[in-house]
């Protein structure tokens, strides 16, 4: 019964973010309005501030405030290379795990027909009009290993060789520091497939 | 080094909910961002009007956004009955669990004498107040099993027989569906001593 008023409603909406069900909801609730209501108003204000001004690089289609990104628009970064990743996340993770220090262009997602996302919807055309301009020396396709990702990454290749530009895919085959006891078949297969010489 | 920017800002932010770290909070910044703007803008906007509007209530001391709590106001309720416990979360516990028809009384705390936490910062003048008018029938101590709240709970029934009210402590032993093997042996020695006749 007194599920209802404020209390009731910041709880269902806590409820919105990833990962948080009516329980941990509860709990944030409780916390914010007990221990941190300097810290709950901080982030509802940034909240609203960054759902109002955050929006897609014009060049490289990451999430950032300004028209472009803090990557595309620092010049001592080599832009004749770019990495090809599904989602704004990925730049974070591939720059965050990486010595890279060419440019980004975010898919937002992968070829997926059945639902209707085709290379428009991941601004291929965009991807294309730079493959155009010549200045592109290398993409690097570092979509997920996933059937779709694998096909969205064959997809963009046959682009990059329209205009002659080098394509090469991120390697795939045995975690670091994984036992081959405990990795699956097709990764193991995967991995013998594209063994090298030492 | 792009961790800047209102981006890094709002994920920086959402640690401040409990539970939720550098990795989580990446997770969900980019979901309200990417999937879900409108649930985003009625989070943040629950989060401002709650932390504004809610405050205690005037007779139990409970979250709420009104002068007296829906259940304080609520006049089916048997307001000569009252559950104390430790926190506003402990109140939807007992009443989402039990079938406790009375009123509640929140601590907001337990007596640490280490802490600076004393009767008076837990409201008992309050509860004093209300034992004095004479229509308090019986004190239900619900307070947590830790050596802090049964000190509170001991406390507080020595306030009870002052005013000659009737106090009662929750049963403490075996949970429901608990096998011996796996209980602490405080609480079973406890459970021992609380037996009773069947």
């Amino acid at each position: 019964m007194h599920k209802k008023g404020l209390l009731g409603q910041l709880i269902q909406n806590l409820c919105c973010l990833p990962g948080v069900g009516p329980k941990t909801a509860q709990r944030m609730a409780f916390y914010l309005l007990q221990r941190d209501r300097n810290g709950a108003r901080n982030l509802a204000e940034t909240v609203l501030q960054a759902i109002d001004k955050i929006g897609h690089c014009e060049q490289c289609r990451t999430l950032t405030e300004y028209p472009f990104c803090e990557i595309c628009a620092d010049s001592s970064r080599d832009d004749s290379l770019i990495c090809i990743v599904e989602s704004p996340a990925d730049v974070w993770i591939v720059d965050q795990a990486t010595q890279f220090k060419g440019c980004y262009f975010v898919l937002h997602g992968r070829l997926s027909p059945l639902d209707g996302i085709g290379p428009d919807e991941l601004g291929l055309d965009l991807l294309e009009q730079r493959l155009a301009t010549g200045s592109v020396k290398e993409l690097i396709l570092a979509t997920n290993s996933t059937v779709e990702g694998e096909a969205t990454a064959y997809f963009i290749g046959e682009i990059a060789k329209k205009y002659q530009v080098q394509a090469s895919r991120i390697a795939h085959g045995v975690p670091m520091g994984g036992e081959l006891e405990f990795i699956d078949s097709g990764t193991l297969s995967h991995a013998f497939k594209g063994r090298k010489e030492i």
